[in-house]
């Protein structure tokens, strides 16, 4: 292999397969990246046992350089080492040579390295996918759905399948629904896809949806995502990305979610934020991090908490509406804080059914978000 | 007790305050921020073993409210509490009020916290200096001289000592000295203060002058410094610091910097950094962090390392000038990248005494800077 590459689109391009590197491998080829240039351009692949990154760079696109290459080859290179080279190399040209024993040359400017590569053929296949149920999304919703819901994903492997996302379809509707059994987030949207395109019980490693909304860029443009047997694609623009699913069966959630509701709050979500965030600086130091939330006469709703021997804390907050039953509920402030700043809604509407039942946060101006969470039982 | 306090100035104080209270302490009362409500204002200090850091928030400073004082008093409160309180409160004003058994009510807006308070007249008093060794400097310029000495200074126990920076003066010359005995950066600057003042062997630990330079602001404001037997003070406007003194004799540097040369070269600091930091991505790989710098034909220098197992690297640099014997030095990479960096100078010259002696950086532009570094002996 011999080319020559634009450093800022290596270097980008290097710091996106970077995610998909393992520090800890059993398999000594996945702590480095496959580099492989044909007469297209230049693919960069790295992969863990959860997933994998490509990362494509075009030989010239929109009358740009990316890439000449002088010979076509391959060689896997240790990334940590490559990355790190890449991003302090002197020149705008990165040329790449590799010799028949895999040493490569990589040389800019007046700085010379030469190192030690891997066989590329020794390097695991990516699975391919086959293209059935293939739907589309703009990248910035997909990164939104994820961000809005994977905090409530478990992280303990007691029960491994909660710490996924559990994606579904149905009539052209995205649902994705995590839960650690104390609290559940789900998102809803509409996306575009083959009207009898349906499945359930995709779920999708929490870790993997944190590394996806880190590679996904902040624009409108559509990515597509491919759901497979026991892995999911999701494929951006010269970027696709690979995903193992979770094994097991999800959890049905939909009926813990209750239906009426006793009592009814519509909160300011910032300024209720900020006197959950208040009134957790005492609760949080004890174990539970307990917050009492108790209806007032007119129209008021008091947080309060203690920390024994420190202090304690009250919070008046002024609801802009009020109205069912009389209510004391405890709850795990963290839950509470996680939730509202997920939320991006300037007004939250929060249903109570009882100071034993779980209760549920929805913004006010639609149904696309919902938050439930369980009380701790004191009162 | 009882004060209503500008919010941003509280916090600010506190903020300040904070670097000098200590997590782990056998004395209880330490882990506070002792806060006095005298007629002129509000004084908070925190104190630990090493050092020591008062803040004054006046009631009033050019037309501009800081504080009033209902009822004078004081009361030491949990410092990390207390500042996550104060950062998280909804208005502008802040009321304290503490009742007779130090319970002290902290009220914003719709928020109260009842926080238990500690006898302020537990917490030890500061040590007043005679004011007799005095010099002035501007705020900005002992920052940089902190910055550009620190990071030399030793971080091992063995010659506590060394830990601390060596500040002299002499003839109106203030110098900043510091060593690790592998590497050693002094710092010079003229200085206001009386012509017959004169001090040495005054050491500062490190990690005093680190929480200084977070204090000090950018400005050219002047800082006054007051030298005592055993601490250092440093008073900006409306802040104290104090820090102990490391007992011990600090070892004479003068006479380990050489003062010819066989070799010099003249370089762009920020090429040759690049060059060094390149050339130290395959050196750090090795316990030593060694780079190889060897003077070549045509006025070029190559810098060289290798890693076994992964690969090497070649720097060729081209100096403005270049003089004087051949040579072929190795030394730690680390040294002369904290060096080039502290420097801030757009050209540098480094002298060499042959491969086995100490060399010497220095500004070209001024003799305020030299940084020496002890080659390692490869050749």
């Amino acid at each position: 292999m011999h080319i020559t590459v634009q450093r800022e689109k290596l270097s980008n391009a290097v710091s996106h397969v970077m995610k998909a590197v393992s520090a800890r491998t059993t398999l000594p080829i996945l702590t480095g990246i496959k580099i492989k240039a044909d007469e297209d351009g230049l693919t960069l692949t790295a992969s863990d046992s959860d997933l994998s990154i490509e990362v494509y760079i075009p030989t010239e696109e929109a009358g740009e350089w990316g890439v000449t290459v002088h010979r076509p080859g391959s060689v896997v290179l240790t990334a940590r080492i490559f990355s790190e080279i890449v991003r302090k190399l002197p020149n705008d040209e990165i040329e790449l040579e590799v010799d028949n024993r895999l040493v490569t040359l990589i040389r800019s400017g007046q700085s010379e390295f030469t190192i030690n590569g891997m066989n590329a053929d020794e390097f695991p296949q990516l699975m391919q996918l086959e293209e059935e149920k293939v739907l589309s999304i703009p990248g910035d919703l997909l990164k939104a759905m994820i961000r809005q819901t994977v905090f409530a994903a478990s992280t303990s492997e007691m029960r491994p399948i909660l710490t996924g996302i559990m994606w579904s379809l149905e009539q052209g509707q995205l649902t994705f629904v995590s839960t650690d059994s104390h609290r559940l987030a789900s998102r809803k949207a509409m996306v575009e896809c083959s009207p009898e395109l349906s499945f359930h019980n995709v779920v999708v490693p929490g870790k993997s949806c944190n590394e996806l909304v880190k590679i996904l860029d902040d624009s409108q443009d559509p990515v597509d995502i491919v759901v497979g047997e026991n892995q999911i694609m999701v494929r951006a623009k010269h970027i696709l990305f690979y995903s193992r699913l979770l094994e097991g069966t999800y959890p049905d959630t939909s009926r813990i979610i209750p239906q009426g509701s006793k009592t009814d709050m519509v909160v300011n979500a910032k300024e209720f934020l900020q006197s959950i965030e208040r009134a957790s600086l005492l609760s949080r130091e004890g174990k539970s991090n307990v917050v009492r939330l108790v209806t007032m006469a007119n129209n008021t709703v008091e947080i309060s908490s203690n920390a024994p021997e420190i202090g304690k804390v009250i919070e008046i907050v002024h609801p802009q509406s009020l109205s069912g039953e009389e209510l004391r509920i405890s709850f795990n402030a963290k839950y509470m804080i996680d939730a509202l700043r997920s939320m991006e809604s300037a007004e939250i509407k929060v249903s109570f059914t009882g100071s034993m039942s779980p209760f549920v946060l929805k913004p006010t101006e639609n149904d696309w978000i919902l938050h439930l969470i369980l009380p701790v039982r004191t009162y």
